[in-house]
C-alpha cells in the first residue's frame, strides 16, 4: 500500500479509470444479456430450461425449491449460525422499522381534499448469488426491509448446482420470510422475474447482488420492472487524526479489500506516523488471510493511504470520492458529522468497524457505490413502497380557480385541458 | 371511440403491443444519443456548440441566459398569467411540503447509537423542451420539490431558438428559483449536465421531460448521474357508474388525448347508457378542439370505452392497467380508494378532473406512465434527497456482539471481516 503526501487528484483520477475499463467490458456483455433476456421473454420456461443446461449444467424437473428443503436446511446448519442471524434480523428489523412512513389526508382549504397514500409493492424478486460466494447475510439484507414495507410475496431465485443450493442461504430465507424460491440464476432468472414465466411470477421490483450478467439484465429490464441500484465494486474510506489505532485501520482496510481485486481501500489521515504504521500493519495483516491474493491484489491496485495537512482537506477529499463506508477514527467523530457531505455508510469512532455494519448492527449494506452516494443511497423500506395522490375537490372550489387553470392551458396551448375545467360551468346546449 | 363489451383482455394486450412498438423504435435512436454523450464527455463546450449549430441551427456565443432576461420575461407576460403561476405555485408547495422527512437517532441499546441521516441533494438539472410546445407548469412540478427538499443550486436547460426562449418558460423559472439557466437542448444537455463541461456544471440528478433523444440520453448516462422516471406516452383511465356525467367525462377523455397520438384514454363503466352518451359527446367535443387532428387520432388508436357488469370488474380493470391518471366518477369515491391497487394519481368526483391536477391543485403532475404505477411514484420531495445511515458502538457493546459477527463472516468464507472485529479484543504481540 503506496502511502502518498496530498496525492488526491490522481487518486481521484485513478478510480475514474479503473470505472471506465469496467464499463468497456460491459459493452461486451450486454449483447449476449439482450439475447438471453429476449428470448426468456418469448419461450418462458422453455427457455430457462436451456440456459440452465448451458450455463449452470443442471436439468432441473421443477425450479421451484419445496418448503420441506427450507425446514431441512435450517435443522442442518449449526445453532450458533442460527443464533447470530436471529440476532443480525432483531437489528436490521428495528433499525429498518424507523424507516416506515405513512402517507397524509389534508383538508385545510375549503372544499378541497388533498392526500398521498403509501402503500407496499404487491411482490418483489430478490436475487440471491450461488456458489462459492454465498452470502445469507445479504439475504437479510435484501427481504426484510420489503417484509417491512408490507410486501406480500416476496420471492427468491439462486442458481441452482449440481450438489444443490447453500443451506445456509436457505437458512437465512427461511428466517427472513421469503414467501418462494426458485432454482434459477443469471440473467435468464432476472428476465424471468421481469416478465413472468409458466413457473416464475412475474414481480414488481427485482433486488439484490450478481455477477455482471445479473447487472446488465437488471438495467435491460429496468422500467418494465424497477430495480435496486446497480452495484459497481465496493469501497471503504477511512478519515484519522493521531488518536487512530494503525492495527484496527489496517484490519478494516482488508476486510474491504478481501471481497474483490476491484474493491478500493482508502486511508486519509492527517498523521504521517499513523499513515507508516498502518502501511506496515497492512502488509503483516495480510499474511494471515485465507483471502491473500485477493486482497493483496486489491490493495496493489486500488489501495491508497494519502497524507494530508488538515482535517478539513481530509474530509473534502473524502467528499469528492463519495464513498459507499465511511470510517472516521478522529476525536469527536459525531460532531465531525457536519463535514461529511456524501457517504453510503457513516462508520463512528474505533469500535464501529464496517463489518459491525454488514453483517449485524442494523443498517443495511446494500450500499451506493463508485461514488454514486452523492445522489443514492443505502436500500431500505422507500424501495419497497409506491405512493398514489389523492385529489378531491367541491363545485364551489373548482369554480374558484378555473380562470388560473383556463390561463394556464391556453399558454400551453391545450385548449382540451380548459375545455375540461370550464364544460364543469357552462349549460348544456 | 369504441364501446367494448367486457373486452378487456383485448385492449391490455393492445397498450402492450404499442409500447413494445415504441421500443423498436428506440432501438434506432439509441446509437445516436450514445454517440453524443461520448462525444460531449471528450469534447465539452466545443461538441456542444457543434451539436446546437447542427440540430438547433442556431450559434451561440455564451450558453448562459443572463439574469437580466428572466426580468425582463416576467415584465413582458401578462399579470394574470403570472398570477395564475402563483396560485399554482402556493399549492404545489403547500402540497410538496407534507413530503418532507427528517432522518432519525436512536440510542435504545447500551453503548449503541445509530441513526439516518436525510440531506438534500446538491445540485439538480431540470431539463424543459422549448419551441412548440413550451410547459411552464412543468417547470414549477420539477422545480420546486427540489426546492423544498434544500436543493442549493438548480440548474435549467432548454433548447435555445433562433427567435430566443419562450419568455413564459423563463418567468415560470424566475417564480420557482431556477438558480441558472443554459440555452442548450437535446442529448447534448443530458450529457452536459451529467459529465460536466467548460460551461455547464456537473449535477447529481436530471429530471423534466424530453424528447426521444432526451429520453435516451437519461437512460445513457443513468448510474453516472441519477435520473427521474423514463416517461412514456400519458394516459387516463376514467371508471364511473350511473353517476357519471358524459360530457364531463367525454372532456377529461379529450384533454389527455390531445397531448399526443400516443395518449391513451379509456373509460370503464358499468352503464351502458352512458358509454353511449360519452361515445357521442367525444364526436361533438372533439370538433371544437384546436389539437382535433391529435386528439382524434389518439382515440382512435388508444382511446376504448369498455362496458363491464360490476364496479369489482371496473377496479380489476383499472389495476391491471394501472393508470398514470386515475378519475373516479362513482357515488361514493373516497369509499372506493381500497379497490385501487395501482395508480399514479387518483381523482375523485365530478369536480377533480384531470387538468385541476396537471396545472393547480398541488400534487406533482409527474406520474408513472405506461403501467410503471405498479412500481414508480409521482416525482415528489424524496427524489431530491439522499440517506445516510449512522453507526456509533462502544467496545463493550461490539464485544458482546462479537461472536455472533464471527460466525457470519467465517459463513461467507470472509475472515478478514472476522479479524476486523476480534483484532479489537487482542493483546497486541
Amino acid at each position: 500500500m503506496k502511502v502518498l503526501y496530498g496525492k488526491q487528484d490522481e487518486i481521484i483520477a485513478g478510480m475514474e479509470t479503473l470505472r471506465e475499463e469496467a464499463k468497456q467490458f460491459e459493452k461486451e456483455a450486454t449483447h449476449v444479456v439482450e439475447r438471453i433476456v429476449t428470448d426468456v421473454k418469448a419461450r418462458g420456461d422453455e427457455a430457462l430450461r436451456f440456459y440452465t443446461e448451458t450455463f449452470d449444467k443442471v436439468t432441473l424437473e421443477s425450479f421451484r425449491i419445496p418448503a420441506v428443503q427450507l425446514e431441512e436446511a435450517l435443522a442442518s446448519v449449526e445453532v450458533s449460525f442460527i443464533e447470530a442471524l436471529e440476532g443480525a434480523k432483531r437489528n436490521i428489523v428495528s433499525y429498518h422499522e424507523k424507516q416506515k412512513r405513512y402517507g397524509f389526508l389534508e383538508a385545510e382549504q375549503d372544499g378541497i381534499i388533498r392526500g398521498q397514500l403509501i402503500r407496499p409493492l404487491d411482490t418483489v424478486g430478490v436475487y440471491v448469488p450461488g456458489g462459492t460466494a454465498a452470502y445469507p447475510s445479504s439475504v437479510l439484507m435484501n427481504v426484510l426491509p420489503a417484509k417491512i414495507a408490507g410486501v406480500k410475496r416476496i420471492v427468491m431465485v439462486t442458481p441452482p448446482h449440481p450438489s444443490g443450493v447453500n443451506p445456509y442461504i436457505l437458512a437465512a430465507a427461511k428466517i427472513a420470510g421469503v414467501d418462494e424460491i426458485y432454482s434459477i440464476g443469471g440473467a435468464q432468472a432476472v428476465a424471468a422475474l421481469a416478465y413472468g414465466t409458466e413457473s416464475i411470477p412475474r414481480v414488481d421490483k427485482i433486488v439484490g447482488p450478481g455477477n455482471l450478467y445479473v447487472a446488465l439484465a437488471k438495467r435491460a429490464v429496468f422500467g418494465d420492472v424497477n430495480i435496486d441500484m446497480i452495484a459497481g465494486p465496493s469501497d471503504i474510506l477511512v478519515i484519522a487524526d493521531e488518536t487512530g489505532d494503525a492495527r484496527y485501520i489496517a484490519a478494516d482496510l482488508l476486510s474491504q479489500a478481501e471481497h474483490d481485486v476491484n474493491s478500493a481501500a482508502i486511508l486519509v489521515t492527517t498523521d504521517q506516523t499513523l499513515a507508516e504504521a498502518v502501511q506496515r500493519e497492512v502488509k503483516i495483516q495480510l499474511q494471515q488471510l485465507p483471502r491473500k491474493e485477493i486482497a493483496q491484489a486489491s490493495v496493489a491496485r486500488n489501495g491508497a493511504i494519502i497524507v494530508v495537512d488538515s482535517l478539513e482537506e481530509a474530509f473534502e477529499t473524502a467528499n469528492r470520492i463519495a464513498p459507499e463506508h465511511l470510517e472516521l477514527h478522529v476525536k469527536e467523530p459525531m460532531m465531525a458529522l457536519s463535514q461529511v457531505k456524501h457517504a453510503g455508510s457513516i462508520f463512528l469512532g474505533p469500535y464501529a468497524p464496517e463489518p459491525l455494519g454488514d453483517y449485524y448492527a442494523g443498517p443495511n449494506h446494500v450500499l451506493p457505490t463508485s461514488g454514486t452516494a452523492r445522489f443514492f443511497s443505502a436500500l431500505s423500506v422507500d424501495d419497497f413502497i409506491k405512493k398514489s395522490s389523492i385529489l378531491s375537490y367541491t363545485r364551489e372550489a373548482l369554480y374558484k380557480v378555473r380562470d388560473h387553470i383556463t390561463i394556464l392551458a391556453e399558454k400551453e396551448g391545450l385548449h382540451a385541458h380548459a375545455k375540461s375545467i370550464n364544460i364543469r360551468f357552462e349549460e348544456e346546449k
